[in-house]
């Protein structure tokens, strides 16, 4: 099949039909409508087999989970998800492996309602990059850089699992159902998609983690001039880490990536609407610690004591010399 | 470097500043305003080494073209250029590379008045897809499906000389200067950005020419639900590869694919005042055929006879057998 064929097969309609699209995938490029008084939010994400995925992962997995993570940079903004290009490079045009590819990304569009406008494909080395764009009200994106002194630190759900289902090799006291449970946290997070749309109204600042904690709290303070304190007895430790490895639970919450949670800052004085919206909402945080102005993150263990925590989630391009 | 301080080195201020960039580089997804009564029109393409360009190429050609032919893109719909993402694959992070290929990139960007908003840097096989978004005032989007029969069929510039170029090796009796202006070609096209814009009130549909005259004209004639026929003698062979392989001229110019003019398809009614808005803006066109209801892509010759012409250039994964 040549690329036109390809398209055509697997990703003409991913995803929901919507009314704002004026064009879609099949010309130079797609044209859509932001609502009235909106701003357009925009990211990009590169996923390479074997640096962001094994390559031996099913073929939805791997759809599913780009499309996820790309969205989740959008909820940290705040942003109502809309639409979705895909960059795919393949060796080769495989129909089994495409129909699943197609079949993830497609789920993961149409539990957000967004539709698949454009893209390319190009034959090369297993990789893709998808362009997700939404849209805020004018003003309303939540920025990492707004936090204040004082400001509490919230997160959307526990911490460690994904990097807890990497290292099941080494826990094999870990049940059948027990691991299904954790490989299903590294397969298949969920973008924090009306999280973000909550916190607009009350957020000074946010971050998804994708890192980790450690790393991308660490970003946020810096982009706001500040630093953090952690309650480490308040982190949420995932419960299975809890059960199986808890003496590795501290630094799995800590520095494990891959959680897709949202990280984020509320002002004292937007406090008690927050609880009492998210509570309406049915959505559950975890207040965990609170900004600083000292630079840098720090914890404050359970009998007091004062301890640095510093960025050591993954880096690409870390190890080299330059 | 890491990924962090790598962007920050290279890729933090790309362009020109633009006052409809809320939010820029490094923060979870950028945050832009678009004119009131505009619609958004997006683009993605892949380059992948040894692929769409050779990994001995200068880094600074390699950015320059890579930026250019994304533009390309949004000048085919009609769309003035503003925001660009840059998701960046690479095996290492050589600082003599990125600094050539990110001032390829700032040269093409500052040309259109364009910034660079945000992207991805990982590490892997060489690649990089960019996205480009530009506006458009609602519903002037200028897309493939709009010809009808008899519109005439117009190219914005000379064919043929980038598919030359890359055929030099061949033909050692081109002297020195004039590979240079054909390697120019080749090197460092033009996306028909000022085209796009004064042809969104005359054309019915317009592509640009990045496979080849003869299949890009076939998508735009399929999607408009019609054929086409080319006045052969009409056709705007690039002048040295008229000098110096005359015999080739009609398959390189037809067939060639990397020229990046812009096809487009003018209604009689919009002839006259076309022409005039052209010659006022300085842009040259030739007029090269018309659009026909009989499906196919045709060429009268000066002789007077019809030949078919079989759409052939440039198609990722056609020599796979599923």
């Amino acid at each position: 099949m040549n690329e036109f064929s390809l398209i055509k097969s697997y990703f003409q309609s991913l995803g929901c039909p919507r009314q704002d699209v004026d064009l879609g995938i099949g010309d130079d490029g797609a044209c859509v409508t932001l609502l009235p008084d909106h701003q357009l939010v925009v990211s990009c994400d590169t996923l390479v087999a074997d640096v962001h995925f094994s390559s031996h992962w099913a073929a939805y997995d791997i759809g599913y989970k780009a499309a996820m993570v790309n969205i989740s940079d959008l909820a940290a903004m705040g942003a109502t998800p809309c639409w979705m290009l895909l960059a795919l490079t393949l060796p080769t045009a495989d129909p089994a492996w495409l129909e699943g590819f197609s079949a993830g990304l497609d789920t993961v569009l149409k539990q957000y309602q967004m539709v698949l406008i454009g893209g390319d494909t190009t034959r090369g080395p297993l990789s893709m990059t998808l362009t997700v764009q939404g849209q805020v009200p004018v003003g309303q994106a939540i920025k990492r850089s707004g936090a204040h002194v004082g400001d509490k630190i919230y997160v959307t759900g526990s911490l460690g699992g994904a990097a807890f289902a990497l290292q099941l090799a080494q826990y094999p006291m870990v049940t059948p159902p027990h691991q299904k449970i954790l490989q299903h946290q590294l397969h298949y997070p969920t973008a924090r998609v009306a999280w973000g749309m909550l916190l607009r109204e009350y957020a000074s600042a946010a971050i998804d983690i994708s890192d980790g904690l450690s790393s991308d709290l660490n970003h946020m303070a810096v982009a706001s001039g500040l630093g953090a304190c952690l309650q480490l007895s308040q982190l949420p430790y995932h419960p299975l880490l809890l059960q199986y490895a808890p003496e590795r639970a501290h630094d799995m919450a800590l520095h494990g990536g891959d959680d897709y949670e949202l990280c984020f800052t509320i002002p004292a004085c937007n406090e008690h609407a927050f609880l009492v919206a998210a509570e309406q909402a049915g959505l559950l945080s975890y207040c965990i610690g609170m900004m600083e102005s000292l630079p840098g993150v720090r914890g404050l263990t359970a009998r007091g004591d004062v301890v640095d925590i510093l960025p050591c989630g993954y880096h690409h391009f870390t190890e080299s010399s330059a």
